[in-house]
């Protein structure tokens, strides 16, 4: 790691030109240049190590020779860039690896639609498919859901400051409490259920279900495989397509490559994007059970849903990482690894508390502040991690899962101290 | 060009694995492997001669040499990949060139934010913020026009077909009369201006008015300059604001960098996409005057919303092409030549007839039948075009800006061909 | 008429208890208290001649003696006062009645259905039948229409201050122009026949659309028979139920007892109320072609539905008033008396003109301020006149289908002085 | 009572020209001609007793003598019938009455409103008040409420079949469960208190709760006062507006005038309707805190809401029965006789159980199959009784309050019979 310089960068241009909108540029108050593997540095030769990955869209680590290697040898042949859904080879061997690594050896049978290349499209494409398929038009979200910011997508999400900024009422969305809502106090689904089976309810049939196996948005909130089994039943009792969004969940975080393989089940519509790419370059998929198939030709389109790059380090990721269960068991041991760092300061300290699964682990503070102090403590220390929840309560761990044990334990290390300082 | 093969190309696993959505493929069914310049390359070795352009997300053609240069230079520099809305080294300088080259020269005094990398993203940022700002829910927009498919987009696109794929009722949207849906039979903005200024006409006072100059999906609709002019006019004088979305007509397609800058009027909110990142990489912007910057830090957010490499690409381009005017004189040029000879066309044939603005050119075909199978026929002779408007009557061309003056007339004489073998 | 006096009446229970909401007691600041024929008595003893008729709900005029009659002896042989929707002797009297009386002469197969006892809950019913009949959620409505206040009326109105009361966006209705809106200028229906027939258009089939024969509250707006034939023919081709609003225009308000009878067309879903009661008493109803007729038992219903009071004094101004043609000929006579005074002072003063249809006549003023100075002009000289229009330009007259020439000319001559003041 | 007779009723013309939208008189095949206290009569001079009431519209029996003295008084003296909201004579008296005997007591400072003369009507004016006032437009409702049929109010009732009526999705509202919704299991409003204070519920906060103190159309669900008190406390501390729809309740109908006094709540808007006037005349009432009447001029009207007759049966119900406690008392005696009669039935069978408060009060049935034949039979013996509840499977009794004892007797030996042969 490089001497800390204490120089101020040249952000004027962003000041002065970029939206007010920004916003990790305020947590993080630098510039940066370059990454590799789980290192981030700074134009002013500062390193920092990522406890962040992109919000989860660099589960294999920044600029990954790998894909590297890949994604420069097919620019270097003029493979096809740009493609929208014309046939590439490109696409057809993301298609046939995605199929011989990722769905056959889980014995899932989906078709596997491109719609624009970030996450909210592929949520957009996964409502609009239900909707038109049922022929009903409300879908079920979760408390602190967060499934994306255009119209759709953020009509099912919970935060009531992104919801405001809709500038229209957000309809056709029914909130239901997710798993541990309530501290078990009452039965999973007993809300729901009711609900559903009451004619009287004011809560008509929905389409869908759409849930995160792990919301990490809301504040790494963990659902129990027996509620997601639960709700499964629930839905496929009921007539209601279940919607797994796996954006940030899937691709390994959680261990096995879909967050949902831990429960046993088989959502209708899966959809994927951050780290399905693999370089942190845009891709998205939705994925659903072919008799859900009723799309017209170019009923639902995008300019960019074949950045055939992506396709590429896809591929490359894919090859890599998901030929054999390696990953797997080492997201494993790692999540557990900050398991242990994060219950022993639990015990440590009073108001803190962690939950989480494989490699998205959450330490939380029952003062919020406390986690954004705990936060700007580990910038200062060259570690980049963010918060999350409806308060900012949760720092949120999103390593990537390529990261070596020593970078996870020096990270843990600068967050233990920080903690420490925070709560003494 | 090479021979050509009559092998079927193997696209089982498309079939197999690919939603029904998929709609390019079907009209040209064969796989892609290569590009470069104005040409797509075949597994079977056939070469396309592309006036297609990745629906205008090519305008400086497949795997620009300039921009590839810097791209792989970039990438094998570790440069950061994937930056959120962190301040990055290739932002700063995008900004920079942006400024410099597209606005300062221009007097355009435009926050720039970064949504989501594709079009829709920067139109429902667009139109979240102009009802953020308004406090009015209500968007008018243009017959025919398009923007998009995630919900927001889609409630302001003409299209039955896609509206249908929403699945619910598309609302807070009033479609207007587009320049010329009268054939000038009507003052321009009759219907218009009467309901705005009836208190009793049942139409509230709209957020914003979102327009395209030229409607290329909607089958190459060009909006005359006074009527821009009278539009943006109307816009100001009421107190609504006036969202150009420039995807596919921004970045040198009309001629100039922005395609409104013909009628001398300054939109309120800009959308740029498509060729923006110059390379075919997903980018896409919302520009906004200063005083409409309200956002909240993080109040819209994405993902991808920062894919450094398509920030080279971009920077890249606009120092290449926007330096100096050679472009935009070159465009101008090429459409006019695009423009004689489907004058020429549509002096030749009954039923056909010509409309377009610089390098996007309609062919209308009377009988909508006949648009789709002139395409059919230059794609057996190696060319790339498709069809617009709402009964597919339009052959729309939207070669690369760079496209060779040979190129432009060989792909010119297949469509001659075709018109004249379909119109006899 | 009575000497007038000048004591204040007393409000004060008004001012205190009664909501803001209230307007004509704002309009009119005296406490009426019997009626009689075409005037009304005040408590300090003033006879007010009313050229207003309860908004058109008392076209046979104040406690008219053969209505009242009826109603005392029903109401004195304890008749069924309440019946929701069990079936009474007094609603099959209605029935037969309006069927021998009303349908069966102008060859009409309705159904009939008694929703709530207003207006607002006749049209109501009526856009809820036409969804669930065609499976589409919009509804067309015209600029300056008037079909009342709860939030499925609501939103198929024009005045923009009434619509803001709703508080909330109101949707799913889009407003066309009505019959010379634009002055002649433009063809009949030449922006809504184009928008139906592009698919491109934004605007999707509507189930239905709602129009007034003649709109009262929104200026006495008249559409000439061929634009309503015109009308008639284009839902007809398109598959759209036409629904005539003749809640105020009904009941020989403009001579026949439906308003649509003048352009011989059949609509498929009628709206009555206001004068269908005969009495003042709240009655309502829709009617529907027999095939349309698929609500469920008690789909849409209401406590009042069976103001069994109003079905009696509804039956006796049936017979009384609809056995023969002598109303419709008188009320044309007086509809034409009304019109040479009107033509008069139009032509006598710059900025007045003149427009209406039987007795419902407006006299239109260039300057807005001059029609309510006219009225409260006639209000001191003892006759009561309301304005309409989204400016409060127009003088509307609705006088008593029954008053005697004497009367009308009496309260003609009291308008045309105020007319004359006021345009001096 | 009358010999029975088997001829069958002449029911032509309602089958004929009546919509199938009718349901009372499905269950009831007969027609009524007359009616006197708590009887009705049937054309074939059969008598029924009233244990229905006109759904609640008849608290004070049919054609009351003092009400009926009254009522023909005005209208042989040729007071104002049909008066909008112009100031009346009829008006005031009621005004100055329901002031002195209604509010004045209760120390309740409530502005009035007379929207349309329907529950409906009163709902939608008090949902528009709410939402102006708060500029949020969200309104929760809670499970199997019943508020109406017009698209305000019915996006506030929870039945599906009427629901679906709309033909359209019905938005803007959230349902809570209502009271004892999960038999004690959960503590009250911890869903409801919960998403309020969770700012990532996805729900925001609400413009105002509508709630029903017994739920009638919902199967007689009683609120317990501290139920009430708590909702009242939950929406006082965070801003909502609470809407107590008295439409069903008030009126004495659960034994004091407004229903919600039994716990000591004010709401912030109120609604009546129904019994407010007394005879069984469309009148309806919307009640709110004078700072919440913001409320233009005319921003909410309706053609009879200024039905003066049901003023003057309005006021003289008032004077006769609200001048001192004595019907509250003999409501409160005979809620008690009936719940004795049904908890002996609770008793003796199985799958029957029972609730209710003052004289609104249901017989429960675990097969809801059996609530309807109870009533099948009820009817057959000479007794109106209707089921309500999501299936049917409550007998529900609304009797007149002045039923006699032995009347009520009566009733209820035939109900209790009923039951037994039911349930034998």
């Amino acid at each position: 790691m490089t001497i800390l310089t204490s120089t101020t960068p040249d952000t004027d241009i962003f000041t002065e030109r970029e939206s007010e909108v920004r916003s990790y540029s305020r947590s993080w108050p630098t510039v940066f240049t370059s990454a590799k593997g789980s290192w981030l540095r700074t134009e002013d030769g500062r390193d920092y190590l990522d406890f962040f990955a992109g919000a989860g869209a660099l589960n294999y680590g920044h600029n990954n020779p790998v894909l590297k290697r890949a994604l420069i040898d097919y620019l270097d042949s003029d493979g096809i860039t740009h493609g929208l859904d014309m046939h590439t080879a490109a696409k057809r061997r993301f298609l046939e690896t995605f199929d011989a690594l990722v769905l056959a050896p889980r014995r899932l049978d989906y078709k596997v639609q491109f719609p624009g290349p970030t996450g909210t499209n592929a949520v957009e494409a996964a409502l609009k498919l239900a909707r038109k398929v049922t022929g009903r038009e409300s879908v079920v979200n979760f408390t602190n859901a967060f499934h994306g910011m255009t119209l759709g997508s953020l009509s099912v999400t919970g935060n009531s400051m992104k919801r405001a900024g809709a500038g229209i009422p957000l309809v056709h969305s029914t909130p239901m409490p997710f798993d541990n809502y309530f501290d078990g106090e009452t039965p999973d689904f007993h809300w729901f259920e009711r609900v559903l089976d009451d004619s009287g309810s004011g809560i008509n049939r929905p389409a869908a279900v759409i849930v995160e196996t792990v919301q990490g948005e809301g504040g790494v909130n963990v659902a129990r495989p027996e509620w997601l089994r639960a709700l499964a039943d629930l839905c496929s009792s009921r007539g209601i397509l279940l919607i797994v969004d796996d954006v940030q969940m899937g691709c390994g975080r959680t261990g096995p490559f879909f967050s949902f393989e831990i429960a046993g089940i088989t959502p209708d519509i899966v959809t994927l994007s951050k780290s399905i790419g693999g370089y942190g370059l845009p891709m998205a998929l939705t994925l659903f059970k072919p008799e859900l198939d009723v799309w017209s030709p170019g009923e639902h389109n995008g300019t960019f849903r074949g950045n055939n790059p992506a396709f590429v380090t896809a591929t490359a990721a894919l090859e890599q990482y998901w030929a054999d269960d390696r990953l797997q068991v080492s997201t494993a041991a790692k999540g557990r690894r900050i398991g242990e760092i994060f219950a022993n300061l639990s015990d440590s300290f009073d108001g803190v508390s962690t939950r989480g699964r494989g490699m998205v682990q959450g330490l939380v503070f029952d003062d919020p502040g406390k986690a954004v102090k705990v936060c700007g403590l580990a910038f200062d220390e060259g570690l980049l991690a963010e918060t999350s929840g409806p308060s900012d309560e949760v720092v949120k761990l999103l390593p990537p899962l390529t990261i070596t044990h020593d970078e996870l334990n020096h990270g843990l290390s600068i967050l233990a101290e920080a903690t420490a300082k925070v709560c003494a």
